[in-house]
């Protein structure tokens, strides 16, 4: 009997977590190593006698380390689901909140941008850049992102690496952070430049509904021995636009965590999308934006990669 | 037999919607004219044989203009409990994303900043600036607001008229946003000036925890003829600090929801601030900023009134 501590943690594997629908229903799964199957939670957990969660933010809130000793008993006893049979959401399809953003997290990012905007100086910021994307824009990794031409012509793409808080925290000490951590993500960031450039805060810009795609799924903290040592890429039509690695941060993980729950707790299933590297649509000349048809796939080393595609209407 | 319709509307009479606490239990109330009682909405409900809301997000989506003409048969069938046995909280504890917020939406206001923040032009906007307050912001119009020294020093003030919206809606034409309308509140949008400043983008300033009082209640849009008219104050310390009138916005509540619409479904229970007049505490030279125990009290004609105490932890 393979244990699932043994195949997914010491030998190297993925912990994978995942919300899809099946028949219908929107269920949350674990992804068996190989990623050919997908594992019910809710009938893992009723035949352990334990109740299951709703939904992932429960499944989160349930406190990760002990899931995962728990874990090994779950997969053995169950068939699956072939992968192909089901459609992945967004792993977090109902986040408790907005979506909380950095903007402007690596310097390549910083140096392409410079005067493009008239809020962008070129200058390294000295605190993090916070905005949100509201709960409304959240699709999935094999979703449509919807443009509307009257309401923005300047779509662009940005790719980020995505943190899952795990335990709520306030006022969360540096050296805490990955205790507080549930696991890792990607996400794109669409963003209208021309609304964010016009309503001067990004939100509008940030918040246009689809424009916030995330998946595949959510890799367990413990598969991820480093998240600032990552590959990080960003392709359209199969051009890679971005390349970069989560090296070329500017605030780190611990800061960043660390520094936004400041007098305002994070709490477990909040999500927080990093900042994205240079090579957006926007720093090119002339600028590159995205067009209907458009096929725009976002990877990151040790997690996974989706696509969108963007559709007029 | 005085019928709700009579007695609140064709008498002149306020339809006010609350959320309160009684003997531990978060309730959805209605509020008689002399505002001496609250009536349950699941009693009344389950009296007339309807499902109750669970909550005020619920009854809202009820769809106002039918809850009204159902109104008149609710109040007379229960014996209400008195104002003094309830604690208001926030009319919407637990809403469905971040709280939308206005800035610079009062002349006198961007007058008085300009040049106090490196944003702070002078100049009007050509577009609303739209900015969020996290979900977890949210307090009632009788707690304290916690202030941490560690985290900030400079706290500030901002009495806004609150729109709640009552009808899903994407895209919405001016003339059909009183459609979309539930009703009006009072909200103080406290501000931590030196974390705005910082971060550039306002939402870490604008998020810490209790920093969006709002209350005392809900005043249905049938009670307010023009929400264009509405004298509007702030008040520290029983001092007159804000007092304008809603009609000096910059942008109107038509233009404000048609425009936040574009591309962005609104939802039954959104709640938008529609930026705060002259009067703030960084408008003072030197700043005028809050302190521990002091009291601040927000008036909106038409709607009421309501006061938070500052606490310093």
């Amino acid at each position: 009997m393979i244990r699932v501590d043994e195949k997914l943690i010491l030998r190297g594997g993925h912990m994978l977590f995942c919300t899809y629908i099946y028949e219908g229903q929107e269920c949350v799964g674990i992804i068996d190593d190989n990623k050919q199957k997908v594992f019910d939670m809710k009938e893992l957990f009723v035949k352990l006698g334990i109740a299951p969660p709703k939904d992932m933010i429960e499944l989160i809130a349930m406190k990760s380390d002990d899931l995962i000793e728990d874990m090994e008993q779950l997969c053995d006893i169950a068939s699956g689901i072939p992968m192909e049979e089901v459609r992945l959401t967004s792993p977090i399809p109902h986040p408790i909140r907005n979506v909380f953003c950095l903007g402007k997290n690596y310097h390549d990012h910083i140096k392409e941008l410079a005067g493009k905007r008239i809020d962008s100086t070129g200058d390294i910021p000295e605190y993090p850049i916070y905005f949100t994307k509201a709960v409304s824009t959240i699709t999935g990794p094999m979703d449509d992102v919807v443009m509307d031409r009257s309401v923005t012509t300047k779509v662009d793409y940005e790719v980020e690496l995505v943190i899952i808080i795990g335990k709520d925290g306030k006022d969360i000490e540096v050296e805490d952070v990955y205790d507080h951590i549930f696991g890792y993500s990607i996400g794109n960031d669409f963003s209208a430049r021309d609304l964010q450039a016009n309503h001067r805060q990004w939100l509008k810009g940030k918040s246009l509904d689809t424009f916030c795609a995330m998946g595949p799924w959510i890799v367990h903290k413990c598969a991820i021995k480093d998240p600032h040592t990552l590959d990080i890429r960003c392709k359209v039509n199969g051009e890679v636009r971005q390349s970069s690695n989560t090296q070329y941060m500017i605030f780190d993980i611990p800061y960043i965590v660390s520094d936004l729950s400041k007098g305002l707790e994070l709490r477990a299933g909040d999500i927080i999308f990093t900042g994205t590297p240079s090579g957006v649509g926007l720093g090119f000349d002339p600028p590159r934006f995205l067009k209907d048809g458009d096929v725009v796939e976002c990877e990151i080393e040790g997690i996974g990669s989706f696509i969108n595609t963007i559709k007029e209407v």
